[in-house]
């Protein structure tokens, strides 16, 4: 089969587009056949090894697929050769990864995909809807009724989180730049700060009142003074991104008030933990709810440009089929 | 009735000693004749307003008594007059505080006290030991087998920490001054690091291996890269202390591994789980499990003087006891 993967940890230039056996499907595992695998800055980070997991060479990148199975192991129980389903937790901790034609899938990480979903569109949401269910409300227990304060509104991350917060009964405030306002209010959103605007500080203190519940940066700056200026009693304030940052905590604004940060890493999910995202996620894509835009679809020879389109910072999301 | 109150926020200065007309129990109140009331750290700073709670002036000091019920009013069930009782929830949120002959108790924080525990060991003990255990158990969630790193072992909420993980089957490992070792040890610690030690951060690190679940600073230091250094996956660094510290927080120390940061302080505890505490102070009472020392018991009249000693920065507990 063809695939696109790396025998050595580097830059974009370390992924090689070739021939590879196709893999063999264990007792418990199905081999899909892939139709739209979806590129997450996460896959840069296994490619570079910034993200430190057991990729045993040849390897092959890439978390989420979407595909039809093609075989099944005999206790791969609920899967039938010929069924559409999709998995967002491959490619790393030492599973091969989804940018080839075929991908073996352990049963407890593939899902039926609802209706005629289009494959591309379905691959783009995966990872986002995960991490935002994840964060939303394994990690921050958003409950109904409670605010959150999404930074970086418009990503996908932001989208996803903004639909699942505002459908799980909750008032959903976006910081995102003006001119992606309506997508962020679309998405179910009731107000929107551009952070470049002078006001931006005033009206997020007027719309933020006692202050949100949960606050959630998608974006990685973690200015944490600016942050707990904006949350009240009891607030979770979720660390999700940000490697390299090394805010100051103001600690006095923390314990007196009951304040968690809570972080986490999709990563690190259990395989339950991943089913219930993708119990949510399954919801989400039959009603076409994820406003999660795909911006270019590429062919899997392409996946070495994808990952320079990821690390530029592209926008929206990029997702991959074999020819 | 005699009582230490003030008038004012400020200084030690401000408190006076003197007559006040006796409290009169709500319907759903005990009226508790004090027989001793512990001087808390935190009771500074609701004197100074460092600590920012209603205190309706004239305003009696104090959270923790031990007493005896001298009245009850209707709704009161439960409690008699002469029954032993004790509170450590007054003195904030608008409800008088302990300093005084009388103190007037709602009944749902009032409990009886086990056996013929002596008033001032009892009331040393209150609220180190629920400061210790809503941390541990409400905030930190600390399991059976797990390993807490307490920071400041030998101080008063440290050893209450240590005897309630120890007892929950919990490994404790404690940082605290060599010459206080032996009182770490006694209470549950498996061993015992002086941070003074020139070689303490590699005991440390080979002691706490992968690193700890629970990492409890009741120093208030704050020194986020070195717990981070020590923690493992999935760990809660409590933060209880510490009102004007700024540490950096290594973001990236963070996230990757589910490490949260869980802020708390007792102040904001609601009264069932102040209930919940105070199940587990009785049971450790009558075994007589807390090695919390009482440096000196004072006069009521000298409450000002124990606020300069615990100001000054006093080891072990203050008990008053009126007239």
């Amino acid at each position: 089969m063809k695939a696109a993967y790396i025998t050595t940890l580097g830059s974009p230039d370390v992924i090689t587009y070739g021939e590879m056996d196709r893999p063999v499907p264990g007792p418990t595992d199905v081999l899909v056949r892939v139709e739209a695998a979806a590129v997450d800055p996460v896959d840069t980070f296994v490619r570079s090894g910034a993200y430190r997991t057991p990729t045993p060479f040849p390897f092959v990148l890439g978390r989420d697929l979407v595909g039809t199975v093609a075989e099944t192991g005999p206790g791969a129980t609920g899967f039938a050769v010929g069924d559409r389903v999709w998995s967002h937790s491959m490619g790393h901790g030492g599973r091969q990864g989804v940018t080839a034609e075929y991908c073996v899938v352990g049963v407890d990480r593939v899902y039926h995909l609802p209706g005629d979903v289009d494959a591309a569109r379905a691959a783009a949401v995966l990872h986002p809807a995960a991490t935002a269910h994840l964060a939303l409300f394994r990690h921050a227990r958003l409950r109904p009724g409670e605010t959150v304060l999404v930074i970086g509104g418009a990503g996908n991350v932001g989208r996803a989180a903004t639909v699942l917060a505002a459908r799980a009964g909750a008032r959903v405030l976006a910081v995102a730049r003006a001119e992606t306002a309506p997508d962020c209010l679309r998405a179910g959103a009731t107000a929107v700060v551009d952070h470049r605007d002078p006001d931006a500080a005033e009206q997020l203190r007027e719309l933020t009142g006692d202050g949100v519940d949960v606050h959630l940066d998608t974006s990685g700056h973690q200015d944490l003074d600016a942050a707990l200026a904006l949350v009240g009693h009891g607030a979770r304030v979720v660390l999700m991104a940000g490697l390299s940052a090394r805010p100051v905590l103001p600690v006095g604004a923390v314990y007196p008030r009951d304040v968690s940060l809570v972080g986490f890493a999709i990563s690190n999910a259990s395989v339950d933990d991943l089913a219930g995202t993708a119990r949510v996620i399954n919801h989400g894509l039959a009603d076409d709810a994820f406003p999660i835009p795909v911006t270019v679809e590429l062919p899997l020879s392409r996946t070495a440009e994808a990952h320079r389109m990821i690390e530029a910072g592209v926008r929206g999301r990029i997702v991959l089929r074999p020819e």
